[in-house]
C-alpha cells in the first residue's frame, strides 16, 4: 500500500528540506538542440529531485505534443523517483460521469499522487476526486494572472458574510475535507491573498504557482503562505528552472536555479521559525 | 476558407430543421457486443446526422480509453460529416501559456468548430480561445447537477447590482463577445435559469445539456431557451440517444430517439412562433 499523499509529501519535504515544486511544462520550442521531451524532463528530474518536495507536470503541455503526448507523459511519470510525489496539473472540472472519468484517468491511468481541479460545478462535481482518499486534490481558488480579479474577487454573500468569491470557495473546500486530502491553489504573486488563504486553510496544503524571478516575491509569498509549522506551502517554479539554460548544460543550470529557490524559500522559513520561538 | 462556427451552425439548423445536438460520450461498458468505440460513434453519426445541428464529443470519455483515446477521437472527428459542426466538450480553463496550449490542441490539433470552457481565470484566461474568431467558445455558466447551487448561485455584487454568480459570468461573457463567437452553457434542467440566461444572452447561442427522458423537461427548456427567432438554443442529449438500444440495432434505435427529440423540440419552437405572430 502506498502512503497517502499528505504523508508522501511530508516525507519528501523532510528528506529534501524543501518546499519547492518544479513544474514540468515542456515547450518543444525551448528545448536544447537534440533533446526530446522525455529526455529533457528526465534530465530536469535527475538534476533536481533531491531539492524538491514534488514535481508538477502540466498536462496541457503534453496534450500539445499531439498524438504521442500521453505516451510521453506516461514515460515522464515512470521516471519520477518513487519518493517524490507528483501533482498532475489538469484543473479538470465537470459533473456526473464526466467528472468520474476525469478522476479515473488522472488517479488510475496516470497514477498521479495529486491533481488540481476546478470546483465550479460544486460538491458533487468534486466528490469523484475526493473519494480517492489517498490522493491529493488541490482546488483552484485564486490565480496569479491579471484576470483573476474578474470573477475570483467578486464580493459574494456566503453564510451571511460578504467576502471575495475565492474565499467562499476556500471555506467550502475546507468543509468538504473529511478525507483530509484537499489543498488550495493560490497564486504566489498576491501575498495578501496568500495570507488570507492560510488563515482559512489552517494546515491544509497550499500550492502556490507564479513565483517570479525576484527573491522579493518569494520572500513575501513564503512568509504569507507557510502554516504554523513552517510547512504546508508548495512553491512552484517552472520556466525559471526548466529553461535556466538553453544549452547542453540545461540540467546543471536547472539544479543551480532550484538550489537557489529552495534556499531562498528556506531562509524565510527559518526567519519565521525564529519569530515564532522569540 | 471554412465558414465561421455561427454560420456553420445556422446552416446546420436550417438543413436539419433541428436544435438537437447528440453528445458522444462513449462508455465501453455500454457498447453493443463486438462494436468498438470508433465504429459505435460512426454508427450513431450515420444514423442521426440529418437530424442534428451539431455533435458534441466529450473529451473525458476519450481520455478514459487510455493511450489510444486521442487516436480514437481523431478517427471519430474524421467521420463527422463536413456540414455538421463539432463542439468538443472539454471545459478547459487555465491561465497564460497553459490556456494557449489548450486552445491550440482543441482548435488546431483536433480542428473542433467549437468548445466549452471554464472562465474562472477571467478574461485573459479565455482570450486564447476567443482569438480563434471563426470558432465557437461556450462558457460554462450554470450546470444541471445538484451542486450547481454551491458556487454558481452565490449572490455577488457585479457592477453595483446583486445577482447569482453565474449571471455575472454571463454578463461578462456578453461583454467579451467582440468576435461574435461566444455562447453559454446552461443546464436544461432549470428552465427559470434558462429564461434568465436568454434575457442576458440576446442572440448568443446557448448550449443546454441535461435534457432528461421526459418530454415535459424538453418543452420547458425549449420555451425558456430559444431566442426571439426560435433559434439560438442547442439542446444536447447523450445517453438517451447513444444507448437507446444495447443490441445490434443501436443505430436504428438512436435514430428513433433522435427523431422523437427533434420533433418534441420543434413542436415547442412552432408554438412559440405562433405566439409571436399572434
Amino acid at each position: 500500500v502506498s502512503p497517502a499523499f499528505s504523508e508522501k509529501l511530508g516525507a519528501a519535504i523532510d528528506r529534501s528540506d524543501s518546499l519547492l515544486c518544479v513544474g514540468l511544462d515542456p515547450d518543444p520550442g525551448r528545448l536544447p538542440a537534440g533533446v526530446d521531451v522525455t529526455s529533457f524532463c528526465r534530465g530536469i528530474m535527475e538534476a533536481t529531485h533531491d531539492l524538491v518536495c514534488c514535481f508538477k507536470p502540466n498536462i496541457a503541455f503534453f496534450e500539445a505534443l499531439g498524438r504521442e503526448g500521453m505516451t510521453v507523459l506516461h514515460e515522464v511519470l515512470a521516471a519520477v523517483p518513487a519518493d517524490v510525489p507528483v501533482i498532475l496539473d489538469a484543473k479538470r472540472g465537470d459533473i456526473g460521469h464526466t467528472a468520474e472519468a476525469y478522476a479515473r484517468v488522472i488517479f488510475e491511468d496516470f497514477g498521479a499522487d495529486a491533481t488540481t481541479i476546478n470546483a465550479y460545478g460544486g460538491h458533487d462535481s468534486v466528490e469523484p476526486f475526493l473519494r480517492y482518499s489517498d490522493r491529493g486534490v488541490f482546488v483552484w481558488c485564486r490565480s496569479s494572472n491579471p484576470g483573476a480579479v474578474d470573477f475570483q474577487d467578486l464580493i459574494v454573500l456566503h453564510e451571511a458574510r460578504s467576502m471575495p468569491f475565492w474565499q467562499a470557495l476556500a471555506i467550502e473546500a475546507r468543509q468538504w475535507n473529511i478525507n483530509h486530502n484537499i489543498g488550495l491553489v493560490i497564486g504566489a504573486t498576491f501575498p495578501a491573498e496568500l495570507a488570507e488563504a492560510r488563515a482559512i486553510a489552517g494546515t491544509m496544503p497550499i500550492l502556490a504557482p507564479g513565483v517570479g524571478a525576484q527573491a522579493a516575491d518569494i520572500d513575501a509569498a513564503v512568509r504569507a503562505g507557510i502554516d504554523a509549522n513552517g510547512r504546508g506551502l508548495i512553491v512552484n517554479a517552472s520556466r525559471q528552472v526548466l529553461y535556466a539554460s538553453a544549452g547542453p548544460d540545461y540540467a546543471e543550470a536547472a539544479r543551480t536555479a532550484a538550489l537557489a529557490l529552495r534556499d531562498a524559500i528556506n531562509s524565510q522559513r527559518w526567519l519565521a521559525e525564529d519569530t515564532r520561538e522569540a
